[in-house]
């Protein structure tokens, strides 16, 4: 098959081999935790044979789904945040028309719940009235308070646009098996649902029906998704020195231990914005703890080489990159020739647009490399679905051995509910009384 | 007048009044380099009067020259790089529905030139087929790579849709008053031009005609934004304990000497998010030298407290935020009770969807300061093109004040070289034969 590589010769410069060897031993202890589920946060490992154990049948059923959202809909909102945002916005731009959504093409697949913008959902509102319209909502609780406000607008709105009836057939709701707010609401609705397993944490649910339905809602290959993924699912299994997710989380923590303590996602187009996104929030949530844990970061270029590129090439030498280059792209576009020639741009006229941004690529490299920024280089030879889906579990699987060879838990996020019991403390939520009376004493402005 | 402001006060946790106090001296000696023009860099400080030394007929010039633009396009795609790109579209995405484009709204502006995508240049040419489109080419030289590949291919396609001349009176060059390919090509194509002064580098040239041109296309009062910015020259003027920019410069100076790395420019409404991008690269690329400055990042609020929020709240203690808080939403929305209230929300029913994020952020801010993240918050009314003026020469001025405490030239860019040199050399441009010879020879792969 043709697959994604990793290359870290251009680290050298920075560690030395034995660094990342050293942390062998740590590594096979990694994917031994990971595969006996003996390590830390062992009750959300169950991302890791998402791809071999997801029935054939769910995921036909995720496509007949999406299918009639796609014929009933000009507009499908998924309602969802954090990890039941980013996978399935990071799949469907790295796959769409930079130019979609000014073309009209249907169904348009929007996104709420993950912020909690006034404006934001007062456009979107307006925009979605008199337009037929469906909802996917994800949320394992129903109770997480972004999601669950533009819920609750969105349903009223659609409920009034077209009747109860015909609303509870254009809601899917992406819910716990059993227990919570929104299970118990499908179930008295009627909502057409899918689980989120108790197993599966939200930053490592795209290949679940979290990211997997509004994916196909957008008409993507869900299939060719899985079959990536599971070729890495495969590929990674068993400690290798050859097993690439082994490889880059090696080599990250060894340029970590060395001083490098940012890490900047690089890509040289622009379909992979969210991608990274989605890349932040799985390692920045999984490692970021205990006062340690590299700092995710992302450049979009060239675009940022006119803006963070001077930054990365003189200022402190505490970063390293991991570039994702795509090898082939979808179009051609041949740079003329022109007899003014006053751009002076004939030198490359006859040359495709890409092989121009492969150099920009390649002459970044080698400025970094000699300015002291380690770099990693991830290939992809396409931005199809196959790909992303070896992309995304190489991704994961790297995350879950990177974790633990920081000796952290990879798989919890407490530092997430810091913010939330405090806006509960500070919005009176019953329960939260206590808190409430402390929070009011702090605030002295 | 209604303005913005800055609050220190919960840095004080992490660092003293005497720490930012100590660098008042060091602050008056940096004011005093960019008025007397005594510094580093002192060649490009033209943008220091631009709100007071613009006049008026030039604003008027920019404003007829865009309803002209607006009366006959149905998109206008505006080409640059950089400070070409991102303070336009800073202050575009600020100021509109965030479904602008889905609305078909006219005439809508699409950027080109800011990255090498072929798909994304194939698939923009693709979309402005058939297209009534004009073009804003923006180049000091007309020679830079990025922007000059997008100009030659729509500038024929322009062409080959409605004929030399016609697209001639839809092409407007901004651009070196003299020198130069693209005002020898606008001279000799007779294009309506602007002038890029000498003296005013991208990054700080949202201000001039750079800037005004596609936000005044996009339909936005550049009047009003150029007076807030003239009412943010006059109150950052001179020396005093009061002066904002001064306080944000001498405070994120002192966060640095403290140990604290990494600046997070923080929103609560994602309407900022291309804010962050222009701050970025003031920042980024005014002090990211010398290998030395703060490294700057952005996250867009709630969204982000699901993806970034753990490792802020609980990674590595290098870190500081500066919070955009916007006071007034543009629009209002309610969160509606609900007899079932299964998930929960009755207790916020009533309030405005803004109390809510409101509250998220002062949750936020307390969590974060009880868990190590000094930070410092800057109020705006409202997202009007006023406050975003004042907003934006706020963040210049102290730019110029941090760059020279931190003791580097703010306005050069040494490091954006390299790369360019690198590309140059692998695509064999003419007049790098040396430095083509000598990268060949790197190249191992």
């Amino acid at each position: 098959m043709k697959a994604i590589k990793v290359n870290i010769k251009n680290v050298l410069g920075s560690i030395s081999e034995a660094d990342i060897n050293n942390l062998d031993a740590v590594s096979v202890d990694a994917i031994e935790k990971l595969h006996k589920g003996s390590g830390l946060g062992n009750d959300f490992l169950g991302w890791l044979d998402l791809p071999s154990r997801t029935p054939t049948q769910e995921i036909d059923d995720i496509v007949t789904t999406a299918n009639n959202l796609r014929a009933n809909c000009e507009v499908v909102v998924a309602i969802g945040i954090g990890g039941s945002y980013l996978g399935a916005k990071a799949v469907i731009e790295a796959l769409s028309d930079t130019f979609a959504a000014y073309r009209g093409s249907t169904p348009q697949v929007l996104f709420a719940g993950q912020n909690i913008g006034e404006d934001y959902l007062y456009e979107l509102m307006d925009y979605l009235k008199g337009k037929k319209f469906g909802i996917v909502v994800i949320s394992k609780s129903g109770t997480t308070t972004e999601p669950a406000i533009a819920f609750r607008l969105l349903k009223e709105q659609l409920e009034a646009q077209v009747g109860k009836a015909e609303a509870a057939k254009r809601i899917v709701a992406i819910t716990d098996a059993k227990r919570g707010a929104l299970r118990q609401l499908a179930t008295e609705e009627g909502y057409k649902t899918f689980v989120i397993d108790d197993n599966v944490g939200g930053r490592f649910s795209v290949l679940s029906p979290v990211g997997l339905l509004p994916i196909a809602v957008a008409g993507y290959d869900i299939k060719a998704l899985m079959q990536g993924a599971l070729d890495m699912e495969k590929a990674t299994a068993t400690h290798s020195v050859d097993n690439i997710a082994e490889i880059y989380a090696k080599t990250r923590n060894a340029l970590y231990r060395a001083g490098k303590k940012i890490e900047i996602l690089v890509n040289y187009n622009p379909k992979l914005h969210f991608f990274a996104e989605w890349w932040k929030q799985l390692y920045g949530e999984s490692e970021g703890k205990d006062h340690k844990g590299i700092f995710p970061a992302s450049v979009d270029n060239s675009t940022d080489l006119h803006s963070m590129g001077q930054w990365i090439q003189d200022g402190e030498r505490t970063i390293f990159e991991t570039v994702i280059s795509v090898e082939e792209q979808q179009h051609e576009v041949v740079i003329p020739s022109d007899e003014a020639n006053l751009d002076g741009l004939n030198y490359i006229a006859g040359k495709r647009v890409d092989e121009v941004n492969k150099m920009a690529e390649l002459g970044t490299r080698i400025a970094h490399v000699d300015g002291g920024v380690p770099n990693m280089r991830i290939t992809i030879p396409a931005l199809k679905e196959e790909y992303l889906g070896q992309l995304i579990y190489f991704f994961e699987k790297a995350c879950g051995i990177s974790g633990y060879i920081l000796d952290v838990n990879p798989f919890n996020q407490p530092g997430v509910e810091d913010y939330k019991r405090n806006m509960f403390a500070l919005l009176a939520k019953p329960g939260y009384e206590k808190e409430t009376e402390a929070i009011k004493a702090k605030i002295t402005e």
